[in-house]
């Protein structure tokens, strides 16, 4: 699904610096073994693989999603004008509307219309996001079931909103739980979600750009080549943040195929390793993205 | 979440006709040993309880959600008007609309608008959609993931487009399977779901009324009075057809703060029981129902 076209395109979009030598992770892998589990380079998530180990036990559910609201952050702000391909478009007063068609009485039903930009909420990311990759409707049930690991960065990330989740992050984590599992979400859990309603959340700059933190773009290279991790998570709106020039992240993600969830919950409420992950991603034809239920089978 | 008064309206708009004992209901389930293990009338569902067995394993994943997309076959129709409380309002060209917001180039990204009435393709219908109980909102993540129990009327709904799942095919699926779980999700299965993108889907009537194999009433009462049944699903687009007057399916379910799904896929791969089933449903606030996606993990 991710042809060699787009792969190269990517690859010219990404500057790669041989990262992993760079910061002695080939070492650090070696030792551990891992090298030979990992996949080759830009190899797009192999669907024949099983995502899962032979057989999964859980014994309870936690929520990773917020509720969505008409004033939920959202990445565009009201009234702001966007263009793309020479079209102007203005960013409505809302992004997400909530509108009665019925009401409902002794007699009636309740009813409502609802409309949302897709990308709002705790939602998916699409390949086609980003690429002309996978719609939502294209990524089939059993790639929405996952291992799930959590890195927790919430130490440094408390006081910087630029914060972003390092090859040393992913280092550290290794050393203690093992190998990030084969075909897993990786989440990051910078402790923002809980500013979900307050200014923090978008920590806006002088220039009211948004800070808030994600991934390095080593990492997401590192994740798709070295462990083949099918979808990124975070508790941001973004994987990017400003320290990542031109959506670095999302482009080398979704463009070799991958997706990934924005604004997930509760990352505190699973463990680093040993969770499943269930994205409840509404199938609509030739999405791009949109609200989902993201639940944590623990 | 179920307050006295709303029990009490719906146990009025409900002709109530001593349904078990009618049917003979009560002289089998004591034979089984099931009435020692029954609930109370009209309890809401117990939330204090688990939903799940101490632990829950599964291997695969089945997708039972259908994709939207605009030409889904709703329940209304465009053009036709609908009036409720006095106030008049037009059923839209389209139930579900997806317009671009931008579409993708090699430097942009692809980003749609989405609307759509809530109650469209596989979606669930929650309590606030006929009562004035819990919004899809108010629904915790645990209670999105049930046992799933499975009943098979496909030899009769096939050639009767008004087949409805009786209490006769509840008591022949427990004299083979077992009583039904506590605290499941009971899915019809009227083989309708394949004929989604055919006429046979609505098989109007004469008078342009849908038709589809839906539940009676008296299976609706039990399964909340006897087996905590904590949600319904259906292959149709309705649990109500023609021969239940003024939706009272829907009205007893709903009235009882339960909820359910319609519109359900695939329900001829997974087993009659012994499944979980994973409702991901996005938390939109107030939201009465909406386009869901449900798996089944075998």
């Amino acid at each position: 699904m991710c042809s060699p076209a787009i792969i190269e395109k990517v690859k010219k979009r990404i500057t790669r610096r041989n990262l992993l030598q760079g910061i002695g992770v080939s070492g650090a892998a070696s030792a551990s073994g891992c090298l030979a589990q990992s996949v080759s380079s830009s190899q797009p998530p192999d669907s024949s693989s099983t995502n899962l180990p032979e057989s999964v036990s859980f014994t309870r559910v936690v929520d990773l999603s917020h509720t969505l609201h008409p004033n939920f952050p959202a990445w565009f702000v009201a009234g702001q004008q966007v263009t793309t391909r020479g079209k102007r478009t203005f960013v409505p007063p809302e992004i997400v509307e909530v509108k009665s068609v019925f009401e409902w009485n002794p007699d009636k039903v309740n009813l409502k219309q609802i409309t949302y930009w897709e990308h709002v909420g705790t939602h998916m990311d699409a390949p086609s996001h980003f690429s002309e990759g996978s719609t939502v409707d294209e990524i089939p049930a059993e790639d929405l079931v996952l291992p799930l690991a959590v890195v927790d960065i919430k130490a440094h990330a408390h006081s910087d909103p630029l914060a972003r989740l390092t090859m040393k992050d992913i280092q550290k984590w290794e050393s203690k739980h093992g190998l990030i599992p084969e075909r897993a979400m990786l989440a990051l859990n910078s402790g923002w979600a809980k500013y979900v309603d307050t200014p923090k959340y978008k920590s806006l700059d002088e220039n009211g750009k948004h800070r808030q933190p994600g991934f390095h773009p080593e990492v997401a290279q590192f994740l798709m080549e070295e462990r083949n991790v099918v979808a990124l998570g975070v508790d941001t709106f973004s994987f990017d943040n400003q320290l990542s020039k031109n959506s670095e992240v999302h482009y080398l993600w979704m463009g070799d195929n991958r997706w990934g969830i924005e604004n997930l919950n509760n990352l505190d409420d699973v463990p680093a390793v040993g969770a499943t992950v269930v994205v409840g991603q509404p199938s609509i034809q030739g999405g791009s993205g949109g609200p989902s239920r993201v639940m944590a089978l623990v």
